[in-house]
C-alpha cells in the first residue's frame, strides 16, 4: 500500500478532529483509495492537554522545522488559524516541495497570489476546501466539475453564527444581543464574536471564491462589508410582511464592467432556495451560464466537517504522488 | 497552447448543447484553463438538420472506427444514449487508449464493471458526473472531496419529470394524467414517459450512486422499485394534512448488515431540505460520518446543464494528459 506521511501544524480542536476523522475512517480510506496516511510529526505546544487519543512518543515537535527538514513528509496540513505564522509556514513547506493544505480563511484570503504563485514555482499542490463552507465540497466542484462555465451570480450564506442568530431573530422574535448571548452559551458564537457579527469572516470567505469563481483578486479589506448588529426585530418583522427573510449574505454579480462583490444583510424571497438554510447551517448559489442554478448545503464549520474537507484535501493529493 | 482533440458520438440535443457550450465558453476555458479543445470527429447520420451553428467539412462520420482509429484523437464523448451500441463503443475506445466520457446513465449502470475496467486496463479515465444528476457535481465531490467519509444515508431527488409531476398535483391538487399530459406539452415528459414514470430512470441512477457512495454494486435491475403512476390527489392531500410532502426517492441506507436501496414515492417533512425541491429540480441528500448533512442541488437534464458535467469532466481529463 502507498505510504503518505503527513506533517500537522496545530492540535487544537481542528486538528483534533482530523486526527479522530482520520484514525475513526482509516480501514475506510484505505479500502477505497489504497492509500496509508499517517501523521508522523505534529507541530503543538499544549502537549498535555487530553484530547480523547493518544500521541505516540516523538510525534509532538515545537520546531516547524522539524516537519519542513523532513524528508519523508510529503503533504504539511496547517491548522493554526490567523494570518501569521500560518502563512511563513506555509510558504517554507511549499519552497522546501511539500504541497499544504490548509482550512485558514484569514491567511488564503489576505496572501493568495504570494501562496498560489509559491505553490506554482515549486510544483507543488497547496489546497484549502476547508477555508470556505467548512466540509461542504465547494472549491473542489467550482475548480473541476464547473470549469466549462462562465459564473454571472454568487450568493453564499458562509458564517453560521450569523445565520443562527438571525434564524433564532426571524423565528422566535428575539432581539440580537438576547440570541447573541444564547449563541455564545452554545457554542455557536466565540467570546468575543466581532470577526463573525461585523462580517469579517465572509468577507474573507468571499475574498477566496471571486478568485475561483470570477478569475478576479479582490482583497478582503476591499469588500464592502456590513456585519449584522444594526440588524433590529423589526427589520426582520418588516421582511418577513413582505414575504422576506434577512440573510447575511456574500454576493457578486458579473455586469458590463466587470464584477461587484459586496457584505451584507438581504432580504431574500422566502421563495429562494438560500431563504430555508437555517440554524449554523452554510450554502452557497450560484449561477452558470451552462449549468444554471446550482446550490451546496451542509455544515460550515466544526471540527469534523472541516476533517472531511482538509483529508479529501490531503487524499487528492496523495493520489497523485 | 495545449491542444486537446475530440470524437463525439452523437449530436442529438445533448450533443449539439455541448458542442454550442463549448463554443460560446471557448474563450473562458482556454483563458482559465490553458487548453484549446477540438470536437475534430463527430459520428452522426443527421448530418443535414439545422442545429443553429456549422460543422466545419469533414466533421461527420457514419464509421465510429474513423474517431477509434484516429491517432490525434485522446477524448471521445457518447452522447448517444441508450445501453447499445454505446456500450461497445465506450469499451472500443478505451481499448484503443483513448479517455471517454459519457452521461449515458442506461449503459453505465448496466455495465458498470464491464466499463471501469476496461479503463483500469487501459490506464484511461472513465467519467460520467453527468449521468446523474445532470450539471449538479455530485460524482466529482464524492470521489474526490468526500473520500475521507463513510456514508450512512442517502436521499435523492434524481428525476425532473417526476418531481415536476409531484409538484404540480401537490400545489395545484390536479390528477396525475392530467399534469402528466401538460407535462408532454411542455416538453418536461417524454411521449413514452414509462422509464421516467416508472422509476426505471432513477433507479440507474441510485445504482451508479451505490457504486460511488457506499462501493456496493446493485444492478438497476435489482433495485426494488416503484414510480408515481399510482400516486393520487388523495394520497398527497393525506401527506399534506401530516405537514409532509411526496416525493419520488432514490434512498439507500447504510445498516448493521450492509446497505439497503430502493426508488419509491415517500413521505418527507415539509422541513427536510429536500422537501422545497420543486418542478424539474433535481437533488442529492448524503450523511456523511464526518461532514454531516450535504445537499448539492440543480438541474438534473437538459441540454446546457449536461454539457456543463460533460465539458467538466472533458477540461479535468484534459489537464492529466
Amino acid at each position: 500500500m502507498k505510504r503518505v506521511n503527513i506533517g500537522l501544524l496545530g492540535l487544537g480542536n481542528i486538528g483534533s478532529g482530523t486526527y479522530k476523522v482520520l484514525e475513526q475512517n482509516r480501514a475506510h480510506i484505505e479500502k477505497t483509495t489504497g492509500i496509508d496516511l499517517r501523521i508522523t510529526r505534529i507541530l503543538e505546544i499544549d502537549t498535555a492537554r487530553d484530547r480523547g487519543f493518544a500521541v505516540a512518543p516523538g510525534v509532538f515537535t515545537q520546531d516547524p522545522d522539524d516537519i519542513f527538514s523532513d524528508p519523508d513528509i510529503d503533504v504539511v496540513i496547517e491548522l493554526l488559524g490567523g494570518i501569521e505564522p500560518a502563512t511563513t509556514f506555509m510558504l517554507s513547506a511549499l519552497n522546501v516541495g511539500k504541497s499544504v493544505v490548509t482550512a485558514n480563511k484569514a491567511a488564503v484570503a489576505e496572501n493568495y497570489e504570494q501562496l498560489t504563485d509559491a505553490a506554482e514555482r515549486a510544483g507543488r499542490k497547496l489546497r484549502f476546501e476547508a477555508s470556505v463552507g467548512g466540509g461542504i465540497p465547494l472549491i473542489g466542484a467550482i475548480t473541476e466539475s464547473l470549469y466549462a462555465n462562465e459564473f454571472t451570480e454568487l450568493l453564499g450564506i458562509l458564517n453560521g453564527t450569523t445565520n443562527y442568530i438571525l434564524t433564532k431573530m426571524g423565528e422566535e422574535g428575539r432581539a440580537y444581543d438576547d440570541v447573541l448571548q444564547e449563541a455564545k452559551a452554545l457554542g455557536f458564537a466565540e467570546a468575543d464574536p466581532t470577526a463573525d457579527v461585523e462580517g469579517h469572516d465572509v468577507a474573507n470567505k468571499l475574498s477566496i471564491l471571486m478568485s475561483l469563481v470570477f478569475e478576479k483578486r479582490v482583497r478582503p479589506e476591499a469588500i464592502p462589508t456590513i456585519g449584522i448588529t444594526a440588524v433590529t426585530e423589526k427589520d426582520i418583522a418588516d421582511a418577513a410582511a413582505q414575504g422576506c427573510v434577512i440573510k447575511l449574505l456574500a454576493s457578486a454579480f458579473r455586469n458590463d464592467g466587470g464584477v461587484e462583490c459586496f457584505v451584507q444583510p438581504t432580504w431574500l424571497n422566502k421563495d429562494h432556495p438560500l431563504a430555508d438554510v437555517k440554524n449554523e447551517f452554510n450554502a452557497l448559489f450560484l449561477k452558470g451560464n451552462a449549468v444554471g442554478d446550482l446550490m451546496f448545503y451542509g455544515k460550515g464549520a466544526g471540527p469534523f466537517p472541516t476533517a472531511s474537507a482538509v483529508l479529501g484535501d490531503v487524499i487528492s493529493i496523495a493520489k497523485t504522488l
